[in-house]
């Protein structure tokens, strides 16, 4: 059976887009993931703050890395994410993931991501389902 | 007052994710936009289809664009949005955002994208507020 | 097999509930429903307008029998609504829930709640597992 | 100027439907609310457990305590909610709402509902506007 970290690392390589990002994997843990990146210039939109995307983007990663941590294949069902507060260029975005629930075939998790002087940037929810295929 | 399309030619214009994400314009009205990308390699995930950052990020921009579209400057509060079915490589992604409700401070937008062959990739929704603040 | 009216008037049986609020099946078929209830004095909150729990709850009903009209058994996974516009004593709410996407084994429904004005009182998107089980 | 308790005793008075759910006020502080109802026969649904619609009603009414409790009027935007476990005749459910975020004009809260046994019956995410009004 392979642990958490395995399963990370399978899905981290080829990941194109997260590459992109330039994700760290801080730490991972049954159920919980924690994940950075640092805010480039191709990342702003055209308020010259971040692109709401971009956060959305690092959340969904450390949602599938926590989620899928225990060895069952986990798909995205439903997501949603607040934006409480802008980031600018060279700000560095730590995104902890945590679980509220996880049942037979739903879990649902949580991903606060904040910033190097840890405020908030953004609170993300995501459900996903919890299939029989294993890593 | 600005037009429409102005409005967003000015978000547009410096919008650096935007830009590297390919995202054409293909209609702005009151209320309502019509954009769209194609699906190229950085945008893919470690399953080698696309990241379902980028099909938020795309919603995103065509939420801002529809709700921005009056002249009153419009952040976005809470969104979400839900993954139907994968894209892959060279798809083009079509976002049609479409108003729901607009009254004094709140608007509430749907976007949902369809590939090239009209299938439902996401399907998201937004809620913004709205400014007094004028373009 | 049954039909969409005879799925739903088992689960209207003994459903004590949407008894409670007068619940009228106003039309349904496969994957859409239309029902209907009035507001009464024990549906107010404090600001004497309607509690919006009884707008999730039409909402969560219409979604309910919507989904269920194919003959397998649905369950809601993650739902969420907005709140636009304040009804009051006496309104009529009707419920109108239409079909977003259906998958294999996840529907994505839109329950719009309008008075007897013809104006939006609440806006809800439901997400539905599909099980294999049958009415 | 109004104590948290104070608000909420002026929101609870003439508020017909949580009288209906009978609603009991365990705690209440600055930014978040404990309170609790018993399942009783009128809230079942045609499958004999507890309706959504109301730990939606209970989740919302903590909602509104927690936000309220500050002195500024709160409206709520938008909310969330996913239904993990079935909640059946007799079960005392506690719904508790925590602050996540609280920034100038929006506030984030975040309600959990658990049974008598402490198994977690909903999660609940609520958005609200902060207007300038006072209690």
């Amino acid at each position: 059976m392979l642990s958490p970290n395995q399963i990370v690392e399978m899905m981290m390589e080829k990941d194109a887009f997260s590459s992109w990002m330039g994700i760290n994997i801080e730490k991972i843990e049954l159920g919980s993931s924690v994940i950075s990146c640092e805010v480039k210039e191709e990342m702003l939109n055209g308020f010259q703050i971040l692109h709401g995307g971009i956060s959305y983007s690092l959340s969904d990663s450390a949602l599938a890395f926590a989620s899928n941590s225990y060895g069952n294949k986990c798909v995205s069902i439903e997501t949603s994410i607040s934006h409480t507060r802008p980031a600018k260029l060279g700000d560095i975005l730590i995104a902890t993931c945590k679980e509220i629930h996880r049942g037979r075939s739903i879990g649902i998790y949580e991903v606060s991501i904040k910033n190097q002087d840890d405020k908030l940037i953004s609170i993300f929810k995501g459900t996903v389902n919890i299939s029989l295929e294993e890593w």
